[in-house]
């Protein structure tokens, strides 16, 4: 059966995935929505711009999981990250069946669907018994097809320009 | 001279334009920056959830400018919209200039540029003397070639499936 709350789906090169799926718990908390704002592959310990202000907004619960991307850090086992990152998908899959949130955010979880530390597939049985109206939102650079057959909404964020081409690098405030 | 702060723009058809303007204001305010958030042709007096959010953080100010859109009214007199915009897009130059903040975002300004009520290489003109650290970040649907030349970095938000096209119309904590 259709589910009333839908999966959205911030993906491609370009910036802007992160922000948008910041901008959306922003939007939904000051309706009244409860928000679960989960990070993914956030290894290191800074804090991040958004980390500080919406842990302190009281209808979002902040979670930022403590592992590494292949991506960065290209000599991951990635048996390792699968065992790492089980518990936290887990949770995040516990989060979105619980009922206790309007909006569930994945951010960065296309990381796992990449690198196949969960099939998307799986991912997907294992929250087919969610509440109706939990509304899924899912970021991430790569496009993957299997993940937008799955999604409702999905835009694509196209990078057709950026500075970090011209040698300007992350800057605080700005990109974290 | 080139300036320091650059200019962002995020364009195109699909959802996440203005979401991630949000999540860049969260994300710098979190880091201690001063952030103006305007929003151009916002009539009617109902409030967004972000609107609720925004106003209340001490970093942030926000303004919402209400003015009709002729993409929402097609009656809309060109004419009068730029009459009564004028003083709109003047603050908003003003703000720009003051060197007061650190990220001015003019969200949906891009409408003003499309039907003309001001130029764009007239309101860049206008902003030329500011000071050299000001990020500008500005959103609207359409793709006008004059912006993306003057933009440092460009998002295309492309969207790629949208349950509108399915008959899903704007939801409260969402769209809005």
């Amino acid at each position: 059966m259709k589910k009333t709350g839908l999966i959205q789906l911030y993906t491609g090169d370009g910036k802007g995935k992160t922000t948008a799926a910041i901008g959306l718990a922003i939007r939904a908390s000051g309706q009244g929505k409860k928000v679960a704002f989960l990070q993914f592959l956030k290894s290191g310990d800074f804090n991040s711009g958004e980390e500080k202000v919406l842990k302190k907004l009281k209808n979002i619960r902040f979670i930022k999981f403590n592992e590494q991307s292949p991506v960065f850090n290209k000599k991951l086992n990635l048996k390792y990250l699968k065992n790492k990152s089980e518990k936290n998908i887990e949770q995040a899959i516990k989060i979105i069946n619980s009922g206790k949130y309007d909006i569930v955010i994945l951010d960065e979880i296309t990381h796992h669907f990449k690198f196949k530390t969960i099939k998307i597939n799986e991912f997907f049985n294992k929250i087919k018994k969610r509440p109706d109206c939990v509304e899924i939102v899912i970021t991430g650079r790569w496009i993957l097809k299997e993940l937008i057959n799955k999604a409702d909404l999905v835009t694509e964020m196209k990078n057709i320009k950026h500075p970090f081409d011209k040698g300007i690098f992350a800057r605080k405030g700005i990109e974290y």
